[in-house]
């Protein structure tokens, strides 16, 4: 069962993550981020195929697979909103006469959502995400990096920000003007 | 314009907020919180049947048209997100043989999800949500209050708080714990 649930639960958070993306894709009127999002789609079948193969040769009676029926039910529902949430970044692929007023619309809406470039100067350079602890200190989440022409979504603790680096961030208003200012070099992190 | 906007944004939010509540019903064996996806479901059917209306009356040539057909795929896209994250609280509604896992897979997984219960000691009693200035100050976000059988979600800033609510709250470990003292009344707010 451990590999069921391990699957189970990051089924869960990449369909959670996958709705964030799909509209921060959106919002910034990024192919990069639409394409990611479009891959981790990919990953969510990947992750639903396992987990029908493993709970199929779990079950050894009619009781077990009725318990076990309830987690392929959730990850079905995973599946579907991983896949209506790649709809939304296929707006992206197409001519953009299509999506001229998506990104002012979403953007003046999502208030908890801002973009950070990482200068130089700033204190958080060469720090790892996890060693500052970015969400305890300032109530703000770096959902995605982009350096240089490469994404980082969703970044573990051991991720070290670069000079040069875009952070995507969520969170209060406070914590997001903290991190702008340390992000200028205006203000020392510590 | 202004209300296709506004229907927009709507969408949106309430798409995002089910996909969290729905795993919150799970998680909680919530069969309150079930019916209450269920409900935002059919909002959302509302607001996607409101928003097609007023986008055809918006449209007066082929050119508009295809700028708000890019509106009507994001609301389709909100929509489908909702209908799946509502097949995730329909376990709720069978019986208990096909969840048993489920609750304690996606609370351990989740720590960043906390149930906090308001004794009548506490200092945050009678205050509201916006003055408390909560999210700002502690890094929490309440997604639900439960008061006595009834469900307030997502609430807004001038839902003022009662002894004897139960708060869901997503956010930090120090935010939670820091919540957990002021609402057993160990620790003030200011």
């Amino acid at each position: 069962m451990e590999s069921v649930k391990d699957l189970l639960v990051e089924i869960k958070e990449k369909s959670e993550l996958i709705v964030d993306l799909a509209y921060s894709a959106l919002i910034f009127d990024s192919e990069d981020m639409a394409k990611e999002v479009e891959s981790l789609e990919r990953e969510m079948d990947d992750l639903v195929y396992k987990i029908r193969i493993k709970t199929m040769l779990a079950a050894n009676n009619i009781e077990e697979a009725e318990q076990l029926s309830g987690i392929l039910q959730v990850a079905d529902a995973a599946k579907n909103i991983a896949n209506a949430a790649t709809d939304i970044v296929y707006l992206l692929d197409v001519d953009i006469t299509m999506r001229p007023f998506l990104p002012s619309i979403f953007s003046k809406a999502d208030e908890k959502l801002h973009v950070v470039m990482v200068s130089d100067r700033s204190s958080i350079v060469n720090r790892t995400i996890g060693d500052l602890n970015i969400e305890a200190e300032t109530g703000v989440r770096v959902i995605a990096i982009k350096r240089g022409k490469r994404w980082i979504y969703d970044p573990d603790g051991d991720v070290r920000i670069k000079a040069g680096d875009v952070l995507i961030i969520r969170g209060t208003e406070d914590g997001y003007q903290f991190m702008e200012r340390v992000a200028r070099g205006e203000e020392s992190w510590d």
